[in-house]
């Protein structure tokens, strides 16, 4: 597998595009993206688990449930959740992409991100389409990606190639995240396009399978958005045999695939809200894989970890303090604790009691700006890792008045 | 019921102490607290729900397992946690109360305060025990309440008058919060005394009930603690017939009990790390009481629902989002949402969706110092109150680097 440029253009057969139409006041932000397919795609998508949807996952829905599309149409700015009208608002600019292209409205995944609750104006993302549609090219991804920030600091976007029975294929993303990011997806948006060719079922079967080890394991505040979505196209000009089982090829699919995720991942949660510092939770030696992501969710969601964290403070008490109240069946006696970054590696609580440590050296570790937390229950064979960030001034400065 | 000065000696025949005795470093904080009745009481407490528990709550739990108790011994600055000579230290501070008083070792209630995973010195206490114990007074409340404060801004006691059969008895409550505060009880230790006379069966009982809708409703951060305890010492020198049994006295107890809790739920919320304000989130019209309490308690642990109150920023989408991914199964359509304080109150939200509403309005109300958010789920006729505190800059700081 290599690492390649282009983002969710790598891909053969796909254009984008991102522009300012005006649905946020800053016109230096660009806040539409449109991503289309030359040819028609499998789809599969994951959402958010809140019970409080966007308007936008419920058209989304509806407009893949047959396991194709062909575009994505995003805004920023307004998350069109909670208004009497969002439904229709989210279909009209399905409608809109089928007025200005030759895609279909109904294959067209739509998303929103930002503000809850006030009605999304269709007229600046109306007026806007022409130039849009007029900008997608085989290089738009950064414009795309660009598009759909909200509160990032950093474009998130990756490509990686990788073979297919022989056949070269290349698979591409881009991503917003940064607040309301927790397990069970969050304002996350993820777009992945594939050239590769798989079967709808199939596509849906690798995400599935992924999104549980990557998209479900990140937490930067806690809080899981409304409006959280996870899409992958896949518009098979690579001209592989198409993926219709599993077997080398689906598995070497996915490996693609986790590869695209676990990036994005880390990126997402490096760059949460206020964030100085990724955060990654390796929980080893588990019995059961549910109890080493329910360990390592905890760790990564403590407040209190995280302030720790971003104040460089070998604070271990409080990391078997997150395990101690995750829920997770473990032998608290059995906990041996780690930090470790570039800097070095130093253990600091052996069976679940305190040990002797330099406090200089810890320091100097958690000084780095990726930290990975290291916890082994010794007791069976089962692993998993929480990606997360500190919890900084940052984090409650820009929460504490976002909408102004 | 009338409330009354005293605290924790207001009920007849408790003395209390505090001194500073070296645990800390800064001399001017006590660290070491005493609470004694002059006679046997009974006795009954709750415990954190974390797995790792601190040694004097495996030592208190025994010394309580027959329904009595006399003294209760506290020190701040060291949690004796994740020691490996935990439950020694912690029953050697029981010697101590022992060797210095009439009191027995085992009817001594021990609870600690203060960092996880570094030994406790008994050095410190043995050398102040005399002290401690000469200082015990029948208005030594303050004193007490004063040893047991961490972070803590704010002296926490209150006492409450009430009758039983036409006895005037007396109940008095000190507290410690702060941080690490959860549902579930947290750093939050919290004793109560009274001169009523009441089995340790029925004490027991009525200290249940209550912290289901208290101290289990109370969140600051998240964390619950490895050392949460809250015990209520009830001596019988009031005088009244002992409650045995359910009945209109009980009920009459159970009330000051609740006056007194709720009263150190308020303080201990409202005095979170770094708080500036005030939370409360009250539930109306819930199907079932479950649900009332869930929707509540994820209203006030939302980081994102925290920092918009610190910025007094009507950001209802939140408070929407947290009622969605809080697992209750309610009907979003049917939410309505206001805000309110002593500045007035203001609907935002009216069946799921945002209405109307002044910014300017919103924003008077949620600059004062107690906020309540109501949320009316239109399904029921159950209620349930949650209490937290904003989200602000200085709890970060105060939990970036707390050991140094």
């Amino acid at each position: 597998m290599e690492f390649v440029k282009g983002g969710v253009c790598a891909a053969k057969g796909f254009k984008a595009s991102g522009i300012h139409c005006g649905i946020r006041k800053n016109k230096t932000k660009k806040d539409l993206a449109l991503i289309v397919s030359d040819v028609k795609a499998s789809a599969a998508a994951v959402y958010t688990s809140n019970l409080v949807k966007g308007a936008p996952i419920y058209v989304t829905k509806e407009n893949i449930a047959d396991g194709t599309a062909r575009a994505v149409i995003c805004n920023s700015g307004n998350a069109n959740t909670c208004n009497s009208n969002g439904v229709e608002i989210a279909k009209a600019m399905c409608d809109l992409v089928q007025e200005s292209t030759d895609v279909a409205a109904s294959d067209v995944v739509v998303a929103s991100t930002g503000v809850i609750g006030q009605p999304l104006d269709i007229t600046p993302i109306k007026d806007g389409m022409a130039e849009l549609v007029c900008a997608l090219n085989y290089n738009g991804s950064e414009d795309a990606a660009n598009a759909i920030m909200t509160t990032d600091t950093v474009l998130k976007e990756i490509a990686v190639e990788f073979t297919l029975s022989g056949k070269k294929c290349t698979m591409g993303g881009i991503a917003k995240g940064s607040g309301m990011i927790h397990p069970n997806l969050a304002t996350m948006l993820v777009f992945i396009t594939t050239d590769a060719a798989v079967s709808p079922e199939m596509l849906n079967k690798a995400l599935k399978n992924d999104v549980a080890d990557t998209f479900n394991m990140v937490s930067v505040d806690g809080d899981t958005s409304t409006n959280d979505m996870v899409c992958v196209l896949a518009n098979g000009l690579a001209g592989n045999a198409e993926i219709t089982a599993e077997g080398e090829d689906f598995d070497a699919f996915c490996k693609a695939l986790g590869e695209v995720n676990s990036y994005l991942c880390r990126e997402i949660a490096k760059d949460g809200e206020g964030a100085t510092k990724l955060l990654e939770c390796k929980v080893f030696s588990a019995s059961e894989k549910a109890i080493a992501r329910t360990v390592a969710k905890s760790v990564v969601c403590s407040s209190l970890v995280k302030a720790a964290m971003f104040g460089a403070d070998a604070n271990w008490g409080r990391i078997l303090c997150a395990i101690g109240y995750s829920g997770a069946d473990v032998d608290i006696n059995k906990i041996d604790v780690s930090f470790k970054s570039e800097a070095g590696e130093i253990p600091v609580c052996k069976n679940g009691m305190g040990i002797d440590f330099s406090e200089e050296i810890a320091k100097e570790i958690l000084l780095k700006d990726e930290i990975q937390v290291l916890i082994d229950l010794n007791s069976g064979d089962e692993f998993a890792v929480a990606r997360g960030c500190d919890l900084t001034y940052d984090y409650v400065k820009i929460n504490g008045d976002y909408r102004t």
